[in-house]
């Protein structure tokens, strides 16, 4: 039986994951990778910090030089996470002639370029299946097995802590603060949850897919970014009553050469398959000129779901024999300049939340303002029976598709009014047309 | 810009799409490839026939010699489906190092041991990703980015014509003879619909699905294989009324090295991710034992999704690099020895619908028969109200967990029975644990 050693760099999460996939499917991987797998080494910060794995303490290090300089050491799977030192180590284990996997989408998202051009430079395979959607084969799909299409959508629900969270608010009729409590009590939102709430996470995962979709480089910037902290359950209650549920949906869209890109909180038809993606699943909805819709669903995170990622890579690259030079040309994103859409020019449905004064005339003056902007209303409803004068009422408003711009000018406008109380929430409405 | 000459044999549906798709994504194969494609030749049977497509006519042939001693055509695409001649045919063009790309499942299925070993041999590469579901990539899923798995189970609406009949029937409350005869009339369904209906193109994609999955030698003859004609519309409400859908299901279940392969009508659970497959939408629902629950879903048939997949392998290998030998080692599936279990074996729930007479005791006979074959019954419902005596009834009886082989026994044992007038359906039920 061949051997090959292979060095983890981190022992958090995901590296568990990875360890215990390669001791329970010792056989599987074995027999489909023709490689018994040895892990050489662990680079850690602390050798003597209690992880809660079981990991013989000699492999333990604090010396990346030491896995640098391991000439057998031929594979380097970085789940360490974060820019630096993650950077520097990966391109440097690649002017050694190692392999690389990694799952780190935070380096992939802000500098996959450098790190793409070294792998190509150097002739090694670059291996980065779990950075996005955990065990979905989401980056496989796009790269290989969806090549022969014009990619024209794509929508994912690609963050498992604001799906979670979202779906018990939706299905509990909880709200947004009680069930951040409860999952972060239950481990399955951080004690800073920042990046996953506001939509950072899912910034960064987008960067990646739409790079590899539209053939283009794009940087975390180029995407519109909106958290979920402002969703409420009577938001929630409304959507259900047009037949609609509230995900977290990053949108990437390409028409004539111009990408819009944005990641916020989207009320979507009931029926939509995305729809019906619950707790800590994700799923990516891609359209394609030739194959249509599809879709990927799985767990999008967890250490067993990211680690099988990782592993898969790892066989990948095994069973296409780990000492072979460019046994994958990097896949490119430079193939086509694109314009990036200014958020102003979007085009979407809306839905609109306003608390009014319930004086005579309130409707009149809230819908010229939207006519004389051109935004057409589909349904107004006003909630509640009016009891007495000056009582403060909900409205909400759905519109036609119209653009951002207009939306937000007609938004200003609303303020003026001395009968609007305040703008409760806006939220995006998905057709998927 | 490079450019590789390509042959297609056959000039049906999918040659037709991938025919489309080279022209219409041309700019995005040349920029994701680096090559520019020429379709050299196409093999048909005659030149002269009208095909309504677009085609110069002197690339049409009808000798496939031509194809195979022209060392300018590099790849070789088979879209003509059936064992023979596609199987010589490729053959051939593994023998004078020809890279092979097929949509073609009946080939696969029956004798891919074969076409495997000559790509081995030869060092081509030998792509398959169009055989199975159309343009979703379970293929590549299955073989590249699960292989970390150890794959427990694996459900998969996998045939397009049933799944749209079935739907129709579900939603529209319609026969299955008439939803049968709109989908011929409307070129969903063939004029001769048995290998759709009676499950044996299912039969056919589970075998390649599940012998990459299990990584084990399968054959047809190992897949129990049930169609859809007895599927009645009455089934349908009363599967509703349970929070049913009913869905042709390729299964595939390992467990201690025993495989269960069955493809049959199947009450799943209407919660369920594959309960929401709807029209002629396929989906492959898969449990690893590192990746949890996964689900890919999108078109599974049709000239576009279908050459999606085929131009998708084409840009693979070019992508590859044509002229390598040995670019990718042919995924082996004789990796473990498993035993296949047998039908009577197999353990599920059982929905069955009964014609009895009317008479005081009947049910008692019936439970009292289950009862001795240890059959537990959880629920037992009489449809209609005695108007008078001897009046027949309709008894729907669902049990819980038990054996094909004591469910079996006991229908002998009821047709003993002179107040049972018919079994007139035995619905699988499958609860996904």
């Amino acid at each position: 039986m061949k051997k090959v050693k292979i060095a983890l760099l981190g022992l958090g999460n995901v590296a568990k994951g990875v360890l215990s996939i390669i001791r329970e499917n010792k056989e599987q991987i074995v027999k489909r990778s023709g490689y018994e797998v040895e892990i050489a080494k662990i680079l850690v910060r602390d050798v003597k910090k209690d992880r809660g794995v079981e990991v013989p303490t000699e492999i333990l290090t604090t010396s990346y030089e030491e896995i640098l300089n391991d000439n057998e050491i031929k594979i380097v799977v970085e789940v360490m996470g974060g820019i630096e030192p993650a950077k520097e180590y990966i391109i440097k284990a690649m002017e050694a002639k190692k392999q690389i996997v990694t799952a780190n989408k935070m380096l992939l998202a802000t500098c996959g370029d450098e790190v793409f051009e070294k792998a190509d430079e150097m002739g090694v395979s670059f291996q980065y299946e779990a950075s996005v959607a955990g065990g979905i084969p989401i980056i496989n799909g796009i790269s290989q097995s969806l090549t022969a299409n014009k990619i024209n959508t794509l929508y994912g629900i690609i963050n498992g802590t604001t799906n979670y969270i979202l779906s018990k608010m939706e299905l509990e009729n909880l709200n947004f603060e009680d069930v951040l409590k409860e999952a972060q009590d239950k481990g399955y939102a951080e004690a800073d949850p920042t990046s996953d709430i506001e939509g950072y996470d899912a910034q960064y995962k987008l960067v990646i897919l739409s790079s590899l979709a539209f053939g283009t480089k794009i940087k975390p910037e180029h995407v519109y970014r909106e958290g979920i902290t402002k969703i409420n359950s009577i938001d929630m209650e409304y959507a259900s009553s047009f037949g609609m549920v509230i995900k977290l949906l990053a949108i990437a869209k390409e028409e004539n050469g111009e990408l819009e890109l944005r990641v916020h909180p989207t009320m979507i038809p009931e029926t939509h398959p995305l729809a019906n993606v619950y707790d800590s699943f994700n799923a990516v909805f891609i359209n394609g000129n030739a194959v249509g819709d599809m879709m990927f669903y799985g767990r999008g995170a967890g250490s067993l779901p990211t680690g099988s990622a990782v592993v898969s890579d790892i066989i990948w690259i095994l069973r296409n024999n780990v000492e072979v030079e460019n046994m994958q040309p990097v896949v490119k994103n430079n193939l086509w300049e694109m314009n990036i859409k200014d958020l102003k020019d979007i085009e979407s449905r809306y839905y609109l939340r306003i608390t009014v004064s319930d004086k005579p005339g309130v409707l009149g003056q809230i819908t010229t303002i939207f006519g004389a902007n051109k935004v057409s209303l589909k349904s107004v409803i006003q909630k509640g029976v009016k009891q007495e004068e000056n009582i403060d009422v909900t409205l909400v408003l759905i519109t036609h598709s119209t653009t951002e711009g207009l939306i937000m000018d007609s938004i200003e406008r609303l303020y003026d009014l001395k009968t609007v109380k305040s703008i409760d929430n806006i939220i995006r409405i998905e057709d998927f047309r």
